[in-house]
């Protein structure tokens, strides 16, 4: 079995994460707890009759904690701050570390930008590999430091990067991105925002060209800042992303050639699903799920292209894909407790 | 008091247009019923102590019911091939009439297209104005029917027309609207589209690249099939439209050209609002309104242009903007009933 | 106009008692902040074009800021807390209080016992009128201080006083009082009980036999606390309470009996429905209104009683209420700005 | 592997069990279908490239189509007359059948009354076993035909029978059961009761004290009719059931002893969870499980006791429970496929 540490199990992303980690074949998880823990939530859950709950491992953490506990890799669910004081930690005890956060997904130009900080730890951002299976499997192979990417850039870039290798896309044009998340991508915190009075019954944009997740995209799709627009948008559901993708062609093509770039693109990847042509593409299908699934759609003259793209923020934006990454740094079943 | 008929007071729409007309200071609303009055749902409803409910005039549709009964114009918030018989009757009974359908809006050749049958009466076509007071407001006065835009195309025309009239917006480069729409756009009828439990957490995206109200939008923004790029969406709300606009431009603006723009275009517009620069987009602003809501954002670049429109389906996409119409047209304070 | 002071106007049931006051037709409202005021939020709203948006006169708290300003009646929306140290400099300053908050409800050894804390002025608790029209409106006429109840506690009272008066109902075998409310009850205040991800697609009971509105239905409809057993739920939505009472009836009786006893008991009240006997309950008809719809039920042997009350929780639960409360005690319609 | 056959796999509960059986280790899903097959929702679903979505086997229904076949045991998740004819042509091709409606809840006299037809087969009702393990595990060990309760009912009998057996409960003062249930378990027939937009931000209460699933809870946990009081609420959520039971005692007890009878009646039974005294009861915790959470409170006094039961409506009060059903009947581990 493989030992597992989780720091930062209490949050969203956290919890969903020990959820599929108990549910894995081949790997033990331990609790690290960057505080003390909270143990108030176990004390009100319900409990079989003459049973006592099952209680995981809960190790407090320090600079040692990982080798002392023979620890062979540590999930980091914690804000950036955080994950870049603990995964160069991890690193030297000789363990990996799959990071959550935003805290290894950039340059250092880009992070200072985006993030407006300067980063801490600027030598760990080469050796970080950006943790999309789809696009870097080799890579996270053999990876120390996983970057776990940001929930919409996954949304976007799967469903962006395969059109933009082709010629025929006019990227003078503008990409864009219009993208909607469910409530939880904003985290456990409460917030006059995710209030449910202000939530319900709502719909709002925000971070309209500024979002801190456009880098990781460009990056990763290939393409100029100056060439995309994506906006963010808050649905009032509890999961989910759903992009909206615009691209404009320099040819007009058919939809069968679109099809056949993301059949080429996605050959052998298990949680990349693609839409029959008429059906209508719905969130539904992929919550709780590590999927990620794609629509296409192409104007009467075959140049005006919509490009859907529906993931769970919590798991194919988050922890199902961080879980995606540990079977492939270790050699599992990529899919391993992920079906 | 202005005796007004309304064909269609079941549905959305028509109980929204319903409601608005109780209130109104000038107008007498009549119930016109096309099939027999549906009287079981007043039967229904809680009653105060020792009080008869308020009854409104209920009277069985017929060729001559408007001229008999003094009725000055008609409401049909009713399906395109009822409008498209009803109206012509209401007009020679010396009637004037505001349809909410889609029977009037768009040419006949439009009609076959998107419709996908032949227009009944393409000789209202050029007689009826489309009535979009922010628009049209001049010839909606003298009209005597009037077709009210649809839902969607509302919000894309308010946020578009402006801009579409300045030489920096770059057509080639194509316009994008990303619309989401809560459920009672979809009308009344129960299906499985409709079901609670197949919307509520969930969303999904519709008619892409091919939703009927795109041509309402091609004609009155000023913008070719080829050039426009819409795609619809299911929001799990009552109620709401966000129109999420791209435009790329052949030159940098700055943000205060933009919203300049607007302030020209709605001077004098009471039902259009502008967020300031720093503020967030939401539904919840103009839901249970009649306003529509304008939010602009644009690049560092000034070139990659956002520009957000907010609608309440039912009102301003519906039966306020119905009201806002017959105020222009029989003189009435513009916003009377509607604040 | 009857110059109107809110304190705590930022709340949920302050800013819907801003609302309705300000579409009233004989008052001006003015705005006291206890605290600096916020204006950020008003800062973030859209504008119409070419309009500044209409601001109320906001006066900071200070103890002569009632006399200083002739105002005649403050409106408190404040935690008891506050409203115990302000109202009687209200009452000081010749003007005429309500309350909204739980202060003033009960006598000084139910506020002991219920809100954990002693009270710093009992001696107004019996001047205090306990502001339910329907019950207390000849009282309330000429109150100082009008104690504003519980939405929670509203709604059972109007669903069970007038029964409880019948000697046919049998006290020994309990009322019970199961009540649901939306969200908004538990106030503005972002917690993780109120996060819209806990919510959504959630329900949950709490204050089980425990909550603090109780001792105000036992002194309002005639009870003991040994004779009732109250439970408060959490409903996912916005707005709304309905409350589930069950009685059990010494001998039986018709269902047009029970009725009678509501149609006597609320004649001339206009803010009392009561539904017909086939139809269904629901928070949809009360929601945005000052009713409260009572419905009634009868198991088929005629001593299994159920009553259902609905009401809005911020309208006739809260900012609805206060506002009749204000007109009965200045003499106006009892539904001015309430229909 | 035991091959199991599904009728009514298209309806929710029928699907929910489906998706069950394909993880259940023991067992291989066949479908059947009453009238031709619904292939239509498969062929829009998104596939992962490259590959065939895999398919069951989908075997028109005929009356010797079990026996054919080898199917060793059929769930009808069908409406009550198709049960009532298909089960006893299951039972004669020598297989056992577990039936999701009301078919066989019900002795005769009671399913005339409850369900307004005469029962096509009395004779079965004597040989159905009421399936609820927790009640009935030794008789449904070898029962052919199984009922598998209703909803509402496993909700109200698991939190009641066990105290209806104490000489505590003071039976002439009344039960109370205040059920809530999500929309799905009003089926997937879109009706006007489900459209998502008279759910929403809506609450609403049926069948007040006249219920279907009243006379199987009264037949099950003891009761007699007029003891019982049973009002249906709907919560607008996908899914779940909460019930409010409240009872009245003949003399004060403890919690601590209330406790102890679930505890005691529970013993072995893993799908019964207690919540811990200070905790706060809610349907997340049962979503999507098997489980039956239970929670007590006890007035000051010791004789007001409310006790609630959280369900899936789907799960433990549907699918899973019928899978539960099918585990105890073929002898093996109760909770396989369940946890």
């Amino acid at each position: 079995m493989l030992r597992t540490g989780v720091l930062g199990y209490s949050g969203y992303s956290g919890a969903e994460l020990l959820d599929l980690l108990q549910k894995h074949p081949f790997v033990e998880p331990v609790l690290l707890s960057h505080r003390k823990a909270d143990e108030s939530a176990a004390d009100k859950r319900p409990v079989v009759c003459g049973q006592s709950p099952p209680a995981l491992i809960n190790l407090p953490w320090s600079p040692s904690v990982v080798s002392e506990n023979n620890i062979d890799v540590v999930f980091t669910a914690t804000p950036p701050e955080v994950s870049m004081e603990v995964a160069p930690q991890v690193l030297q005890q000789g363990a990996r570390a799959i990071d959550l956060s935003g805290a290894f997904r950039l340059n250092a130009e880009q992070y200072r930008r985006w993030y407006g900080s300067e980063h801490e730890h600027p030598e760990l951002l080469k050796e970080a590999v950006y943790g999309l299976p789809e696009l870097h499997r080799e890579k996270i192979r053999t990876a120390c430091l996983v970057a776990n990417p940001g929930c919409y850039s996954t949304a976007a870039i799967c469903a962006l990067w395969p059109l933009l290798k082709q010629e025929w896309v006019d990227r003078a044009a503008g990409i864009i991105c219009d993208a909607k998340s469910g409530v939880s991508g904003a985290g456990k915190k409460p917030s006059p925002k995710t209030h449910f009075v202000q939530v319900t019954e709502n719909f709002s944009a925000y971070s309209i060209l500024t979002h801190r997740h456009v880098p990781e995209v460009l990056n990763n799709a290939g393409m100029e800042e100056r060439e995309f627009s994506f906006a963010a948008h808050l649905l009032p559901i509890e999961r989910g992303i759903m992009a909206t993708n615009y691209l404009r062609l320099k040819r007009p093509v058919t939809l069968d050639e679109v099809r056949a770039v993301y059949e080429n693109a996605y050959r052998g990847s298990r949680f990349i699903r693609l839409y029959p042509a008429t059906s209508t593409p719905e969130l539904r299908m992929v919550n709780r799920t590590n999927y990620c699934d794609i629509h296409c759609s192409l104007g009467s003259e075959g140049t005006r292209l919509v490009v859907i793209s529906c993931i769970d923020n919590l798991v194919k934006g988050a922890a199902g894909q961080a879980l995606q990454n540990l079977n492939v740094m270790f050699g599992f079943d990529e899919a391993a407790g992920l079906l």
